[in-house]
């Protein structure tokens, strides 16, 4: 998706392709074709369609990395040096939906086109002390809540032990099962979002049914994958990760 | 500004300029120049810098009309039939800022330009629901309870009587007072902001500090204008207006 809307813009080239086995797996820093002359290499930490995550920064060399973080941003610790430019929507870990946080380097040259809106201009974002247009203060309000409470989580650390914690209960129980699949390889699976089916589109739809009779909600895949998904950002407890499983057991149980 | 915004992208075509008495006033429809090959005719219906507002909407032929509604939208009933598309930022009337709402006539024909970021093209925005990115639902959510707000005061007929007794109150008392001047001409004046200053910069920057004391806070005017501003949007109620009135009559009294 972010490369057809860069397209607009100027020439992309693909650093890697993941079609072959449907976007299951991150490409390896080896197999990256990194082009040096390009203003800038793009990709997205963690997909929440396809429940894959990078588990490693790429290292590009000398071409600028820009990272999309938007849904596993504050999931664990992490390096910003590594990166030029990072863009998060606050709506999975942040804050309400309607806010984006960009950090930026000091040293990173921004140079809009002709036709770049000014809302969009992150330079006259930069010099205008991020209120270029009047800026989401709900949204912001809700930032500074949540960033205290994962402080008094004892910070980052703390919550990505708990994060990894809530994933491997699912994917311990999804390994440890042969009437559920999981999509993403076990190299490339995401701590936020976790992908997986039943034997068939039919039995995944009553899945999505029965869940949602006992409260688990959102249950349903991406439609471009199908399927189901179990999204844990920084908000779900431990509890609702149990209580999914349980019901997991259970529907198994009924339809095996 | 939103000229200068337009230039980038196309042919501007200046229809009036009220730059000869600073923006006190509003043009009137003869005097507009409507060039009839544009593409659209854009104004902005509420001005909260100068405290200005159009009292009619502009009769613009064939060119389609298009109003920036961002500070007047809710404060009294409009007829959204004489217009191609309405924007407004919710941040006045409608919800925390975050969200604007775009009326768009079904037959408008929308040509985005190639540059044109896809979450800014109407015509992809129409196409997906209003969801091509994630919305501000929290915002969106607000807007639904102010909605049900209005109606609990009798609906937008009710609203603009009240909004216009609260103007007339603060425009009253600044006609009947020759310690403050009011800046927007009497045909031109915004029932939502009252722009108006004292004898002296000086006891302009006193006043705004003695009305904080009192709690009447950002009354201080735009920096491009200077001077004082009481806005009284939708959720201003009367006795807020009442409580200013007071003040600067007491403000008078000691400093005239």
């Amino acid at each position: 998706m972010a490369s057809l809307e860069a397209k607009k813009y100027g020439t992309v080239n693909l650093a890697c392709n993941t079609e072959d086995r449907n976007h299951a797996y991150v490409p390896s820093q080896n197999s990256l074709k990194i082009n040096n002359a390009a203003s800038y290499f793009h990709y997205c930490a963690n997909n929440t369609v396809y429940g894959t995550a990078w588990k490693y920064i790429p290292d590009t060399g000398r071409v600028p990395l820009v990272a999309d973080m938007s849904s596993n941003i504050l999931s664990e610790p992490l390096d910003v040096t590594k990166f030029n430019l990072i863009y998060a929507g606050a709506q999975k870990n942040i804050a309400p939906a309607g806010l984006t946080v960009v950090i930026v380097r000091d040293d990173l040259p921004i140079k809009p086109l002709s036709t770049t809106p000014t809302i969009l201009d992150y330079g006259k974002m930069i010099e205008n002390d991020s209120m270029t247009n009047t800026p989401p203060t709900f949204n912001i309000y809700v930032l500074g809540l949540v960033l205290d409470w994962i402080d008094k989580q004892g910070g980052l650390a703390n919550l990505a032990e708990y994060n990894k914690e809530k994933a491997d209960m699912i994917y311990s129980f999804l390994d440890n099962s042969s009437f559920y699949q999981t999509h993403a390889e076990p190299e490339a699976r995401s701590l936020m979002n976790v992908t997986f089916r039943t034997q068939s589109d039919t039995l995944d739809a009553t899945f999505v049914q029965d869940a949602e009779k006992e409260g688990l909600i959102n249950i349903k895949g991406h439609r471009v994958i199908g399927g189901l998904r179990a999204s844990i950002f920084n908000a779900m407890p431990i509890e609702g990760v149990a209580n999914l499983i349980d019901f997991m057991g259970k529907f198994e149980r009924r339809n095996r």
